[in-house]
C-alpha cells in the first residue's frame, strides 16, 4: 500500500507546528498550514504539503527568511508592489492578492507584484482568494531557473511557469484553471517518478532539443501546444518578473521568487447576480454535454480537484508514504511528533 | 502560382474605398482598413483583409450596423464596458482599449469590456495598442457559437476563443502572442484548405468525440493541450462574455460578439527604463540560445510574422489568389475597381 489516508485538520494542526517551530510567526505559521492544505485537499499534492520539507530546510539553511517585513514599495489606485524580504512567497502573495482585492472594490481592477521573496505554492491560492470576494482573480509566477524549451531550442529559455484564473459560480465552488505552461509541471513529473510511473512521450528534451523518454536525462521541458505555451511561459516571466520588480527567468543568477495577481471586480463590470445566473446556466449546459464514449461526464475547470476536497475533507486525504516520509524527516529535525501511524 | 504580390497602401486604400462604400465613415473606414492591411503585413491572413467580404456582406445584408453609436453604458476609474451598437466589432473594441489605456495612465491598470458588437478580427490589434503606449496590452473574445469539445465531450462545448498578449521592447517590435485556445483558429484551417493542405491530425473531432482526419466531418475542434486549452477558452468566453454583458458561449443564441481588453501602465509598477533593459537584456539570451538540429534561431512570440511586416511593408503582401478573388467579388458588389492585375 503506497498511501496513507490522513485526517485534513491534524495535517493542518502538523504544518502549523513545523512552520511555527521553524520560526515562522503564528499567524503566518497557520496561513502556510491553510495554503498547503487546502492544496492537498484539491488532490494537487505536488505543490501541497509535499512542498513543506523543503521550503522548510531553506529557512533552516538560513536561504528564506522566516519572519520577513513585508514592505509596499509603490502603490496608487490600482496597482501595488511588495518586497517579500526573502520570506515564504506565500507570505507576501496573500498580502499582495488581499491588497488588488481591496483596490478593485473602487477601480474595478487592480493588479500587484511581489518581488524578493520565494515559492508560492500553488498558484490557485491566490486566484481563489479573488473569487471569494466576488471578483475574478488570476495569480501567476516567475519561479526557479529556465526549464522550459521555446519551439527549435535545444535548452530551456523559459521557466515552467503556472498561472491561474478562478471565477464565482452560484452553485458549488469556483471554476478554477491552474496550469504549468510546459507540457506538465516538475512538481507532476516528480509526482509520476514517486509513483514509479512512467514519464509520458513528448514531455523531456534532451539536450540536443529533440523528444526524449529518459526521466534521468530531462532538464528540459516540451512547451504546452508548442509556441503558446512557451509564448505564455515567456510572457508570464515577464509580469511576474521586470514588471513587478524582478529579473527575466533566463537572466536569473538568484533564486528569489516573483509573482503578479489581478483581481477583477464583478459588479463593476455588470450587475453580480446577472453574471452568476449566466454563468451558472452555461454551467449546466456543459454538464449536460454529450460526452464521448467511455466518458462519464463533463468537468469543468477544477471540478475534479473541488470533488477531491468535498470527499477528503471529510473522509481524509489519501498521502503518498514518501510523501509522508518526508514529512517525518523535516518533523524529525524539528522536534515534532508525527500524528499518523506508519 | 497561387500568390500575386500586392502593395500594402494599395491594399489599405481599395480596403477604405469597400468599408466608406460599404456605409461606414470615413474615420471607420480608415480604421478598419488600417487593422485588417495591419493584419495581413504580419501574415496573420487568416484575420486580415480575407475577412473584410464576410464583414461587409454582414453589412450588406442588414445584419451589421455600417454606423454603430458606441456608447458608454458603464464606468468609473479602472473600468468601463461599451456597447457596440451591432457594430463592426473593431470600432467599439478600438474605444475600449484607447478607454483602457486613458484610466491606466492613472489607475495603472484598467479593464474594458464591449457587447453587441461584430467580429474584431486579430486580438493582436488591440494589444498591440497598449504597447504602443508603453503599457502591456490584453485582449480576447467570445465570438461565434461553440466549436471546441471540452476533454471527454462529444459535441462543442466552448468556443474558440482567441486572446492576445504585446509587450514593450527597447529594439524593434513588441512581443505579441496572440493565440486561440483551439488547437487551431478556424481561420487558420480555412487557410489550409485554401492552400490545399491537409489538415494536421488531432485538430478535429467526429461527432463521437473520436479523433477525425476527413476536412469535411470538422465542425468540432480538439482543445490546445487538453483541459488547458478547454479552460482557456471557458474563461476567456466568460471574460469577453457574462462579465462584459454577454452571454456564455454555449448559451448564445445571438451572432453578436463581445470582446474584452487590459492596458497595464508599466512605469506605475516600475522604472520604464529598467523594464525595457531587463527585458531586452532577456531577449537578447533568448535570440543566442542553443537551437536544435535544423533549426536557425529561437524567435520571440510574434516575432516571424514581425519579419513577415518588415519585408512586405517594402516588397509587397504575398496574398492567395482565392483570397483576391473573394475581394474582387465584394468590390464588384460595391461598384469599386480593383487596383491588381490578374
Amino acid at each position: 500500500m503506497q498511501e496513507i489516508v490522513v485526517d485534513g485538520v491534524q495535517l493542518h494542526n502538523f504544518a502549523r507546528g513545523l512552520c511555527e517551530k521553524a520560526g515562522l510567526s503564528s499567524d503566518d505559521a497557520e496561513l502556510m498550514a491553510k495554503l498547503q492544505v487546502q492544496t492537498d485537499l484539491r488532490g494537487v499534492h505536488s505543490h501541497g504539503t509535499r512542498a513543506l520539507p523543503g521550503y522548510l530546510n531553506l529557512v533552516l539553511d538560513g536561504k528564506l527568511n522566516p519572519k520577513p517585513e513585508l514592505r509596499i514599495v509603490t502603490e496608487g489606485p490600482g496597482y501595488a508592489v511588495i518586497d517579500g524580504d526573502n520570506g515564504m512567497g506565500h507570505l507576501a502573495s496573500t498580502l499582495a492578492m488581499e491588497t488588488a482585492i481591496e483596490k478593485a472594490k473602487t477601480t474595478g481592477v487592480a493588479a500587484a507584484g511581489v518581488h524578493n521573496a520565494g515559492h508560492f505554492g500553488a498558484a490557485a491560492c491566490y486566484a481563489l482568494m479573488a473569487a471569494e470576494n466576488q471578483m475574478i482573480g488570476f495569480s501567476t509566477t516567475n519561479t526557479g531557473r529556465p526549464s522550459v524549451a521555446a519551439p527549435g531550442s535545444a535548452e530551456a529559455v523559459v521557466g515552467n511557469n503556472a498561472f491561474s484564473y478562478a471565477l464565482p459560480t452560484g452553485h458549488g465552488h469556483p471554476i478554477v484553471l491552474d496550469m504549468a505552461c510546459g507540457v506538465s509541471s516538475w512538481g507532476k513529473i516528480g509526482t509520476f517518478r514517486m509513483y514509479g510511473k512512467p514519464i509520458p512521450d513528448g514531455w523531456l528534451l534532451d539536450g540536443t532539443g529533440k523528444p526524449s523518454t529518459d526521466p534521468n536525462q530531462g532538464s528540459l521541458l516540451a512547451p504546452a501546444a508548442g509556441p503558446r505555451g512557451y509564448g505564455l511561459a515567456l510572457i508570464m516571466g515577464i509580469l511576474a518578473g521586470p514588471l513587478s520588480g524582478g529579473m527575466m527567468t533566463i537572466n536569473k543568477t538568484i533564486t528569489t521568487s516573483e509573482h503578479f495577481f489581478i483581481a477583477m471586480n464583478i459588479e463593476c463590470f455588470t450587475d453580480y447576480d446577472m453574471f452568476i445566473s449566466e454563468v451558472d446556466h452555461g454551467i449546466q449546459a456543459i454538464h449536460n454535454a454529450k460526452t464521448a464514449e467511455g466518458v462519464e461526464q463533463v468537468y469543468l475547470p477544477g471540478e475534479i480537484e473541488w470533488n477531491n476536497y468535498n470527499k477528503w475533507i471529510e473522509s481524509g486525504i489519501p498521502i503518498h508514504i514518501d510523501h509522508l516520509r518526508s514529512l517525518a524527516n523535516i518533523a524529525e529535525k524539528l522536534d515534532i511528533n508525527i500524528f499518523w501511524e506508519w
